[in-house]
C-alpha cells in the first residue's frame, strides 16, 4: 500500500526532508494535499475528535492505519523501511540525534522572519526579524554549519556520508538544508561555503544521484517562496 | 553500569525531563556535571575532536561507550530500557511523536525570553520578549495545552495516561512541563487550567508517585531559575 505523505501544498518546507527519503528510495507514495480534496482531508483527520492518534501539524505520514507525526519521527519510521537507515543500532540513535539538530536548525531558521509569532505576518515583525537574522547569521548559522561539517570530517568511516558509510535519510535532510539556505541567504553562505567543503561535497553527491537528478526535474518538486521555512528577504541576508 | 547524564549545572533544564525518567525507574545513574570536574568532562567530550558520535549541546546519555543526544532520542532510547515506553510498536512512535510535540513547545517557552538571540541577555531582548510573550500567551500556550488535552481525552485506552494504558517518560514530561509554566507564568496558567483537567489530573498523579515523591523533596531536585528555560520574569505573565 502507497505511503501517505500529508504536507501544506504549494512549498516545500518540512515536508520536503520526508519527501527527499520516499523520491530516493524510489516508494510508492501519495503526497495527499496536492491531490483534488486533499488539504480538506488533511484537515479532517488532523480534527478528529475519535483518533486515537492525532497530530496537531503536518507533515504527518499515514502507513495503513498508522499516523506518524514530526520529520524526525517518520524518518525515523521510514529510513529502515527504505533501506536509508543504518543497519547498527548504535548508528540510528547517532542519526536521529542528528535529525533532532537539523529539525532545531530548521526552527531558528524558520525564526529568523518570524521571531515574535507564527499568527503575524513578516511585515508585522520586521524590526525584530532584521536583528534576529543577524544574530543568527553571525552565530548561529556558522555554529550549526560547522558542526555537520566536524561530524562528516571526525566519521571514523569516512566522510562522504554522515551516520556509517552509506547514504541516509540524514545526508538528504543535509543536502535539503544546503539548498534552502543557499536561496534564503546567498550573501551569507557565499562567504560560508568555503568553511564547510566537506558538507558541500556531500550536498554535490545527493544532487548527483539519478532518483534526485529525476525528481529535482520533475513537477513534484516545488520551488522555495515566501510562504516556506526558506525564505529569501534581501534584507535580511548578509556576510556573516 | 550507571547511565551517566551530561547536562549543565544548576538549572532542571532540558535534562530534567530525562532525570524524571531516570529516578522514576529507580535507574543507577550519575549525573556528570553536578560531581567534581564534572563540567570540564563533559565539555571535553563535546570538543572531542576523535569522536565519532558528537553532541552539539547537552542534554547527552552515555551509556557504556554510546552517546546519545537530544532528550526525545535519549527517552527513545531509555523508555524500553527503563519499562517507560509502551510495548506496541505503534505506540512507541505515537510517544515519540509527542515528546517531539513537547521539544517544539519546550522551545518556544524558551524564546518568550530569548526572541532574539542566545547570546544575548534577557536585558538586551526585553522589548522583543514582551511582544513575543504576549503573542505565546494569547495563542501558543492555549494551543499546545489544548492538544496535550485533547490527546488525553481521546485515549481510546482511558486519559490516565498519554500513550497506551500504564505510565510512559511522556507523562513524566508533561508533568515536568505543567511545573515550569506555573514556575514561569503563574497568572497565565491560573487561568487556563480549568480548561485542562486532565492534563492537570496527571500532573498531580505523576507528582504522588512514591519515587517521584521522594526525588522532588530530595537535593538531587534543582529549583526553577533565571538561567533556566522556564523563567519566571513578571512583567511576561499575564492572564492569557
Amino acid at each position: 500500500m502507497a505511503y501517505k505523505l500529508y504536507y501544506w501544498d504549494g512549498i516545500p518546507g518540512r515536508g520536503e526532508f520526508v519527501r527527499l527519503a520516499l523520491e530516493e528510495a524510489g516508494a510508492d507514495y501519495v503526497d495527499v494535499a496536492r491531490e483534488p480534496g486533499g488539504t480538506t482531508a488533511m484537515l479532517k483527520l488532523m480534527k478528529d475528535a475519535g483518533g486515537a492518534t492525532v497530530a496537531l501539524a503536518p507533515p504527518f505520514l499515514m502507513d495503513g492505519d498508522r499516523i506518524i507525526s514530526h520529520v524526525a519521527n517518520i524518518l525515523l519510521y521510514l529510513g529502515p523501511r527504505l533501506g536509508l537507515a543504518p543497519e547498527e543500532e548504535d548508528l540510528r540513535y547517532a542519526a536521529n540525534g542528528l535529525q533532532l539538530t537539523i529539525t532545531d536548525f530548521v526552527a531558528e531558521i524558520h525564526d529568523t522572519h518570524h521571531p515574535i509569532g507564527v499568527s503575524l505576518y513578516y511585515e508585522e515583525q520586521k524590526p525584530e526579524a532584521l536583528r534576529r537574522s543577524a544574530n543568527f547569521l553571525s552565530e548561529r548559522l556558522p555554529m550549526f554549519l560547522g558542526y555537520f561539517e566536524r561530524v562528516l570530517v571526525q566519521n571514523p568511516t569516512g566522510h562522504k556520508h554522515i551516520v556509517g558509510n552509506r547514504l541516509s535519510y540524514v545526508d538528504l535532510s543535509l543536502f535539503q538544508v544546503i539548498e534552502g539556505l543557499r536561496y534564503a541567504f546567498p550573501k551569507a553562505m557565499g562567504g560560508l561555503e568555503a568553511n564547510i567543503p566537506a558538507l558541500i561535497a556531500l550536498h554535490d553527491a545527493v544532487a548527483a544521484r539519478p532518483r534526485i537528478v529525476s525528481y529535482l526535474a520533475s513537477d513534484r518538486r516545488l520551488s522555495f517562496n515566501e510562504s516556506c521555512v526558506f525564505r529569501h528577504y534581501p534584507e535580511l541576508d548578509r556576510q556573516s
